[in-house]
């Protein structure tokens, strides 16, 4: 193999680091449409949203005008023991697929996390502190939301209680364990410490719970516990926002080498990783400077974009949350089980969903078993083992690169990976031995969820 | 808190990782002591081991002259898909503990094999396939060289053999199924592939195996295959030879910004990493160019520097290898189980035993409950997750840290965080749960594994 110009890991330097975070919205020409109050049907106001979550993070959620965030000092020094996350020149990947593409993928998973929720989890966290809570409550499916918000309450010394799937509960203990760690307490839900649960045990008795259930519960906590607000991991513009630390460090550090992507993919479940990474890409393209597609991959068994209806929808399947426009298969619907735990949510984050309804962003969905045969071949190659999650962006990557070899065009493409696999391996276990199966929901249990549709005059 | 002027984490550039590996065994006044062959109790000559090992590293086991060894081509860009490795500065562990000492540390866990024994596992592979083997055998007790070996060997398309003890097969399905993912086979040892599994079986019906009985079978199954060879994780010369990229990067690091070391701290089990990361360093103290304690640090179960003996013995339980000179406990002696199963091993590599009884570095032993409390410390204030192996270091290298705020010393305190804990949560839930226990061997219980030291005139 020869000496390569570029190296096969770009890291910045910390004088590079972004000081601000990006707020695409700034830049949108149709913006995101407002949360609306359930109640009223009007969009939300900074009080109504206050008592759920912390004033700071409030008002972000809903600017939709400031362009640059600065980042708070405290968090760039807790940036600064895990990032810069390295920009790594795919060679392997390309030699074994035989491909004139050139593929970067930005790394985000060597934190203990596993995964880039870090980045808005401490965010959430500083600015709890800095209010002077208690402590936040959050739920958790796949547990690597949890986990980042555990590290990064532990970090500001705040309480961190997780309400976590009980079926995860029970089947990731490792999860679990990690938590503990960190200090936070994890209960599983549904559970008897809040009103929600006790009823949800009462009218279902042994059910394995779902995150619609957990989220009611850790809302319920925050609202009833003096000194504590609620948290999310995704979907939220302001998480968005903070993840916009992802692609403003893609972007310096392609910009060094002179690189000018074509494609940029992402997975997309709420949306926070594909958001952040696109953001000042997207902010390129919508000023007319930078010609690069951008695709969205999502399960086939939750294929909210790709099959979803844009419209107002609640973000949550207790219906206690504000609603919010975007592509959605109805809070009703209830993903069929799959390995991508972090992408079986019914919506879509409003911004991407704008994005889409414009046509500025693509959809695919892709299936399982590919899925995993992707992660596989990647964790060969490229010595990485994926999250599920992650690994729907590699299966779409590898594709385009493969067309790229059909044609002999020499695009760059760039994908997130967004972190490891090492607490999936049950996941990867059930592939190995065949046991993993497809499941593309039929048009008529896609009409439930939307029949379910809120109807907003 | 204040802009720091060293970055908290020093990332080398590509072109000043290293191209040759340091052999320190060159600039020892006193070389470690030959192997032995077990019939004549002579030096083995290279055909004598040649049948076990792959050619080209039983020449690097041997050689104790050559100072610098070329890093072929292939490995350095296998090493640039994970390496650098940062060098950490512990700004928020000092901040904690209000210690004027300064605290590095070199880690090595961000590959998915989560520790530094990919760095040796992939120099073993490329020389097995350059000699047009099928494939390898070894053994792995806690799972972390087999993962980086199975890595390995899907790089460069070789079989992969792992026996892996029983008790860890089955308590650990997560590291197995890692392994798996690489293609690698695992079979739990005793097993009914081998003459000596079969045996054991016979003799111990249920047992749940050893290390040292899975050495054997792989041993057994190295020599009895057409096309393959052992290989080892530790112990031997090449493997700390391998492993001086650790080191050597450490160094340049330091070097770059004008750091002098006062000490420098690893865990020690065979002695890979320790081996690897003090290379250099005491390379430059043999020439009297540094002033630099080096400190060793071992479980209180299993004290083979600080309650051996030195002497001749086999290096295992089945008495087939060669007999080394080592600190040892005998090769008889069964450790008490805990959860550093990476640093239960009755002896110590020939080269370290040989620093140490030169006065050249010192050694400690710390207990487990005190090492867990010392890895979720870390774990909180630095973000990362040890393993139990590598929380050795960590413990010793806080105490340290302690001492130098009780004296006002503002030393500089390096040490080398091996691997994360992501497949250990077990131990890490004991110890939550309070259910984790210490031990220490009785001088009675000691005297039994000396004992049966093999006799040498």
């Amino acid at each position: 193999m020869q000496k390569k110009e570029i190296p096969y890991k770009i890291y910045l330097e910390e004088s590079e680091m972004p000081k601000s975070w990006y707020n695409l919205r700034a830049d949108m020409v149709n913006k995101p449409a407002p949360l609306l109050n359930p109640a009223t049907l009007k969009p939300v106001k900074l009080e109504e949203i206050e008592p759920v979550f912390c004033t700071e993070l409030a008002k972000q959620e809903l600017d939709d005008t400031t362009r640059e965030i600065a980042i708070p000092e405290e968090i760039q020094n807790f940036y600064r023991m895990y990032r810069p996350s390295p920009l790594v020149r795919a060679y392997c990947l390309e030699e074994k697929l035989q491909t004139p593409a050139k593929i970067y993928y930005k790394f985000e998973g060597n934190n203990t996390s596993g995964s880039h929720k870090l980045n808005s989890a401490i965010a959430q966290a500083y600015y709890a502190k800095k209010q002077g809570l208690k402590g936040v409550t959050t739920e958790t499916g796949a547990g690597q939301w949890g986990t980042a918000l555990s590290m990064a309450c532990s970090y500001f010394d705040l309480d961190c209680k997780v309400y976590m799937v009980k079926v995860s509960y029970e089947q990731k203990p490792f999860r679990r364990e990690v938590m503990r760690t960190y200090g936070a307490s994890v209960t599983p839900s549904p559970s008897e410490t809040t009103e929600v649960g006790k009823r949800i045990l009462k009218e279902h008795p042994g059910t394995t719970g779902s995150l619609g259930c957990a989220i009611s519960e850790a809302v319920e906590v925050a609202v009833k516990s003096e000194g504590y607000r609620y948290v999310l991991g995704s979907v939220l513009n302001q998480v968005l926002l903070h993840q916009s630390v992802i692609g403003l460090e893609t972007k310096t550090a392609l910009d060094k080498y002179g690189i000018k992507p074509d494609i940029i993919i992402g997975c997309a479940g709420g949306g926070s990783n594909l958001g952040g990474l696109i953001a000042p890409f997207m902010g390129e393209k919508i000023k007319g400077n930078l010609d690069c597609r951008f695709i969205a991959v999502e399960p086939a068994s939750c294929p909210s974009l790709t099959r979803g209806k844009f419209a107002y929808d609640f973000c949550d399947t207790g219906k206690v949350c504000p609603l919010a426009k975007m592509y959605t298969l109805g809070c009703d619907f209830i993903p069929a089980p799959n390995h991508a735990g972090g992408l079986r949510y019914h919506g879509m984050s409003s911004l991407l969903s704008q994005l889409y309804d414009d046509g500025l962003m693509e959809a695919i969905s892709v299936e399982q078993t590919a899925v995993f045969k992707a992660a596989e071949e990647f964790a060969r190659i490229e010595g990485i083992l994926p999250a599920p999650e992650s690994s729907h962006a590699i299966k779409a990557a590898i594709d385009e690169a493969l067309k790229c070899k059909e044609t002999g065009e020499e695009k760059t493409i760039v994908f997130g990976l967004t972190g490891t696999g090492y607490f999936d391996m049950v996941a990867y276990e059930k592939f190995h031995d065949g046991k993993m199966s497809d499941y593309i929901p039929s048009d008529e249990e896609l009409q439930k969820g939307f029949d379910g549709l809120p109807v907003i005059k």
